[in-house]
């Protein structure tokens, strides 16, 4: 499989995910404003592709800015503020922004690089989170004595970052190793990214799954059917709650009472270290006619409205493991209820 | 509007609910085998709708052995036997059908009579219901001291009934007496028995509501914005472990955490004294069909697999209240932790 997002030297290029899994088209984006709806509209998604794609949007702003003679200064700070408006509770996009911004005092082409730099190092990020979690998941393993029947939410596998992925990431090396006996995948309502996603992703990789409602995901785990749940994340506050595709939140409360591990994949930029807790993150509100149909098709009768926030905020302490590239942090258990910067990043 | 299921003194009439809301078309029921077809694809659907179509099935089948000259005691329990296989969760449906067979032994008229008057106690017991959840939603008015953001889940409402409805019933007589600010109302995949059935009734009553994602629902109850969740029930064990549709479960969970009262309303019908606990409940298991897609639209890809659970068991210390046509229950505070029969069904 191609990258999910790359850099051809003048333009973004990336798998338009909204047409998955009945079609599988490029798109090749070569200005902000191209690179924001993409955004908007989920064509790009997932928190590392999310980092990725902001950056290479600022390389994409300054680029243009050099040719056309105008200030390029002006020019990254104008497509920051338009980048990062599109999807305000991802603080990995942010992050991506700010990381290419950062470069321009080293010059134009200096902030080019660094975008390349971060897709490049973004296979290698998740390699390592996917070693470190499959470690993981290799110890509730042996506790169990079985393979694993893993429970996962929305899409975190490579189609939500450059390659590889998060959460599916780790599933897809616990498989190498012999470890799964099969995913539940939730089908992720209002806009399916795991019955069109995952799979899709999970189907080429050859491990066995089934979709199930999301509605349906807690009973299974209390039906003892669910050996662990690994999830993604798209903000990590400071004191280890954790904001997530929406839906997160209920699987957390029931592998809670199960007692079931529940775990967090993320690389360290969704450490959000400047938020000091859930009740701090912004919620991104989406359109409500995400809600009111499926797909193509409208459902409710005219007139309704509805209501429909794209993520939720599962608190620390039902989260068993916070697994990154750098480390395995344990908020439920953590002394002090913190998840401080780590040595790579701090 | 007329009643959701109907005698004609023939054959039974019925709204076809999986065509709602864009088309409203009642089909006419005459032979044991079309009704059964009918309540497996959920045309005809609700615990209390299901328990007077059970009656009325039997009532179908001893006509038309009647008038075939055939044995009545054996088209009877041939219709019991193939009724009771479409929905094993609902007991309703088993106690319609028992209630019809019953009055056999009075002649084959007493069963025609005996689902009739089944049909016509519907509306009563619900106008019971309601009266007595509205006055218990007054009381968590008077604590909160506001007018109330209710949840609820699935279709509880006149479509789930002869007419008025459990959980939507005493919604709506709360609503009449002033108490409802508004209703949250989850869309319920994989069938959209919300988006398309609660919402119609919702809208055609004046209630004014929101929709929202199944998985949106327990972040809502974190965030505060509701004030009590109100479902109705498929089968409550003699423990008070409450089966409903699946996303009832993680409704409760989120309740209990942020302290949120949780009220299940249902016939007396709907109690089950000889079914000891939630574990004993068989949960059906639909089509994968209903989840890899909605209606014609398919989602998942080709090949893919899915588990599809249409209920799930919500225990009794989740429960603040569950309300019927004689009482209110308080499993979660009950002594004995059993939901006894009461003196109206003893």
């Amino acid at each position: 499989m191609n990258r999910t997002i790359d850099w051809d030297g003048e333009a973004i290029v990336a798998i338009d995910q909204t047409l998955l899994p009945s079609e599988e088209r490029r798109l090749r984006l070569a200005d902000v404003s191209t690179l924001a709806e993409a955004i908007r509209s989920l064509r790009i998604r997932g928190a590392p592709a999310l980092g990725v794609a902001g950056a290479l949007g600022i390389a994409l702003a300054v680029r243009q800015a050099q040719e056309r003679g105008i200030d390029v200064q002006a020019a990254a700070d104008e497509a920051a503020a338009v980048l990062a408006a599109t999807r305000p509770t991802a603080v990995n996009l942010r992050w991506g922004i700010d990381q290419a911004r950062h470069a321009l005092a080293a010059g134009p082409d200096a902030v080019v690089a660094r975008a390349v730099a971060l897709l490049e190092a973004d296979a290698q990020t998740n390699r390592k989170i996917a070693e470190r979690g499959a470690d993981w998941l290799d110890a509730v393993r042996a506790a169990q004595r079985r393979q694993l029947r893993i429970l996962t939410h929305c899409n975190t596998g490579a189609l939500a970052c450059v390659e590889l992925g998060t959460a599916l990431g780790v599933i897809q090396v616990a498989h190498a190793r012999g470890a799964v006996e099969c995913v539940l995948a939730t089908e992720t309502r209002p806009l399916l990214q795991g019955a069109r996603l995952t799979a899709w992703e999970l189907q080429r990789l050859g491990i066995p799954f089934r979709l199930v409602a999301d509605a349906a995901a807690p009973s299974l785990i209390a039906r003892g059917i669910v050996d662990v749940a690994v999830v993604g994340a798209d903000r990590i506050a400071a004191n280890g709650d954790v904001a997530n595709k929406v839906g997160t939140y209920p699987l957390a409360l029931a592998a809670r009472r199960a007692r079931v591990p529940f775990v967090v994949v993320a690389p360290e930029s969704t450490l959000d270290h400047q938020t000091v807790s859930g009740r701090d993150i912004p919620i991104e509100e989406r359109p409500e006619e995400e809600v009111l149909g499926f797909g193509s098709l409208r459902v409710a009768p005219p007139g309704a409205r509805a209501l429909n926030p794209a993520f939720d905020v599962t608190p620390a302490e039902l989260i068993s493991a916070i697994i990154t590239e750098a480390r395995v942090i344990a908020p439920a258990v953590s002394a002090q209820g913190t998840v401080g910067p780590s040595s790579v990043h701090g």
